[in-house]
């Protein structure tokens, strides 16, 4: 199978830092497909070999493994082409057609690793230009719009020029190891689905905690926010992978069916709830592992007087049977006092107690996303009496934890997930790619929480960089009894 | 808290090998209430010192940590008293009247680890020489009989002198912290309630396995066999740990009752259910670790044309709504491939597998009871995608199991089985023995399998030494598609 890989944006950020090096790796270990080409594209006038000397002098900084040699560079490198466009105008795209007539490869995929903002006229001209074959496919890279309406736009062009199955909505949380291993652990075992409701579970807890702040994104990330960044993205594809039924079959659609009823299932905001349920947060200066961090408003690009938030807590429900009245937990944040990521499924506690537990004992399921990759079950066992302690005849209990450590049982040399979504892309596998109603019901869902932050006088609430965030967010989950899980 | 602990058969094996060093430990761990004595009663003529002197000399071939010094022995070796007795003669019991009247403890216990021949001698004689008072406890090792009217008889004997509540019948296996645990998993967790259960399980698979054949026991047991020896207690126990509903408190009688009404709904034998799903073995000469071993009819004590069983394996149901025609196997045996004992509850396959699993792919939780004590979940994960590997549209599936090692988790501090069971009698606790009614019940469901044994012209199978026994048990449970695990 022969193939042609056009990446806009073929000399920013994303393309050097992860795609280049993610398909450098694929190719490393023989997964890429012998008979490709990587086209480069950018405004820049480069040459074939001086786009290929760019790549090299930056290869260095983020091949973290086992550097390349320049004989084992040079070989990858020559799938490595560059082409100047300027994608305003009709004529480059032409010369893009030529230079794909050439070989007439199996399948093009048009990678826009561009601002958003292209996306639109990207897809015009590609169609314009004859571009959109059927055997042409399309990577958008997030954020795919900025609210309910940009978002639909950005589908709505692209879908004038692409059909559905040829349109790559690239989330690269979904590529993560641990993330695919969800539906996995869900539906390749009998024993969860029997507690997988509301009459045993008590709350779902998702965090996804960063102890980064913005770095030197604070220009660009302050125009988005925890909200955009995360929640209305990564979280809700937790959140879905979570409550989901199960599909008729493992197949793209299955899912992204089941996980639509999900995002469609969502109970809809309220003044009263987004009063209740919504926090939002912004860190201010603090300290991080012994070391004094800066306030967010202080960060290089960000306005002093910025309003973004960098935390979000919220807890919502979903309307349907299985989960009516089950409270969902979301917390995400940026210099928070630990970088983790997991979800807990909370049981309730047991309904006739007949030994002595600790308060408040109740079974939990904790899948560990990041940065370790495995699941926990938090269970009760006998107390187990010690030499000497005095023995009672009704029995204490004392908690217990299974383990399982994926990196343990499976070994490191896991794929990359930029690595696993662009092979993804080359052989048309659309399991991890967010389709278009996915992600109209995810902004639609979002949007009033957005509405209610622009109609605020108040702006987010502070919290210092190296804690959870603000106090209210504990406060929001105490109210039911909750905590959130902490483990650092 | 006064205690006078009297040991009939105090210079027999159980008191010097196992009763004694119980007592002697928890004595060293503060555990034993300080203000008792412990009279060794038996037929030889010794002092009080004599008595001591024994004890000391064989305590070094037992105590296998932290031998005792001189003076911490001593100290110990204050508690112990002598008294001679012939069991059969009143006087003698006259004479240890005396001796108890000399201190009127707040409790008494008579431990009789004497042959059960002279459980029923020695319980009349109690009641007659006025030592039945209602501070009294009774002590009454296994075997209780040798089938169902023996253990009637013993039963009915002794409960004219004691009241139920004040019979402490053991069964060692109890007292492992292992085997407590099983209730306490059970019971102390909302997680397991839901999955334990006919629709849910497939199969409960109990094996205790061991490696030693009949030692220096042959004559003892060539009596026995491993029916009465493992099935008729301790399978049977767990079997009920297992399948009991949940008690409404944790108190002995709930509990017992709980066992009782499982005991009660074991499927009758039948001629057909004899034939088909009961599999007895005797070990032939083998090898283990290396080394050849003698065959059961070669070892000292045992008559070359012995037809007693030195393995069981037998399959069995409970007829009530949570377990009909969930099967339950039970195996035990000597001279077998492993010493380890587990409880194995097997999960039904997924019933829509969307993925690719492995063949007969299906959720098993393991109690590992020795030599490890522990508990494994075994599940199914995504088969993580190597690098270079080959990537499917539908995942693969790879076992995985949650672990948890209870000596890891609470450390191998922990109180022995005797020594747990002794404080209980001293200090009325009754959960972990075992009641009249229960004992019947037992006897009375493995009856038929003893009396088809005496009818057959056929011996048990033969097996090697070494091996997991006679094939036929491996056949009678793969006709259900099961295979019985093998760890080792």
């Amino acid at each position: 199978m022969s193939f042609d890989l056009v990446l806009f944006g073929g000399t920013g950020d994303l393309a050097w830092r992860k795609l280049l090096p993610a398909l450098f790796q694929a190719f490393r270990h023989g997964s890429l497909p012998a008979n490709g080409r990587i086209i480069g594209v950018a405004r820049d006038d480069l040459s074939d070999t001086q786009y290929r000397d760019l790549i090299a002098s930056r290869f260095d900084a983020v091949i973290q493994e086992k550097r390349p040699s320049a004989a084992e560079f040079d070989r990858f490198a020559a799938l490595l082409q560059y082409q100047r466009m300027d994608l305003s105008r009709p004529e480059d795209y032409a010369a893009l057609a030529a230079r794909l007539r050439e070989r007439n490869a199996d399948t093009v995929v048009m990678y826009l690793a561009t601002a958003p903002g292209l996306f639109t006229t990207a897809c015009e001209q590609l169609g314009a230009a004859g571009l959109a074959t059927p055997n042409t496919r399309v990577v958008l890279e997030k954020p795919l719009g900025h609210d309910l309406e940009s978002n639909r736009a950005i589908n709505a062009a692209v879908r004038t020029v692409f059909r559905e199955e040829q349109i790559f909505r690239i989330d690269h949380y979904l590529g993560k190891p641990s993330v695919q291993n969800l539906l996995a652990l869900r539906f390749g075992n009998t024993l969860f689905e029997p507690l997988w409701r509301r009459e045993t579970v008590a709350s779902i807890e998702i965090t996804m905690a960063e102890k980064l702040g913005v770095e030197k994104r604070g220009a660009f990330y302050d125009g988005t926010g925890a909200l955009r960044d995360m929640v209305q993205n990564h979280a809700l594809q937790l959140l879905c992978a979570i409550a989901m039924e199960p599909p008729i079959n493992a197949h793209a659609d299955a899912i992204r069916d089941e996980k639509l009823k999900v995002l469609r299932s969502l109970v809809p905001w309220t003044p009263a709830t987004l009063a209740r349920d919504v926090v939002r947060g912004q860190y201010a200066a603090g300290s991080l592992g012994g070391e004094r961090v800066k306030g967010y408003a202080e960060e290089p690009g960000v306005p002093p007087d910025s309003r973004t938030e960098t935390f979000v807590a919220l807890r919502t429900e979903i309307a349907n049977w299985r989960w009516a009245g089950v409270p969902f937990y979301v917390r995400t944040g940026k210099r928070l006092a630990s970088h983790e990521a997991h979800i807990a499924i909370n049981f309730r506690p047991t309904p006739h107690p007949i030994y002595r537990s600790p308060l408040g004992a109740a079974n939990r399921l904790v899948i560990h996303l990041q940065p370790r990759d495995g699941v926990a079950l938090h269970l009760f066992a006998a107390g187990q009496e010690k030499r000497g302690m005095r023995i009672s005849e009704v029995q204490s209990l004392a908690p217990v934890h299974l383990d399982l450590d994926f990196e343990q049982r499976f070994g490191t040399e896991r794929v990359g997930a930029y690595e696993r979504l662009l092979l993804d892309v080359i052989a048309g596998r659309l399991n991890l790619f967010v389709r278009a109603d996915e992600q109209e019901a995810a902004w639609r869902w979002v949007e009033p929480i957005m509405q209610s932050w622009r109609d605020s006088d108040e702006g987010p609430r502070p919290y210092a960089a190296g804690s959870w965030g603000p106090s209210a967010a504990s406060a929001m989950v105490a109210r039911e009894g909750h905590s959130w899980m902490e483990e650092a």
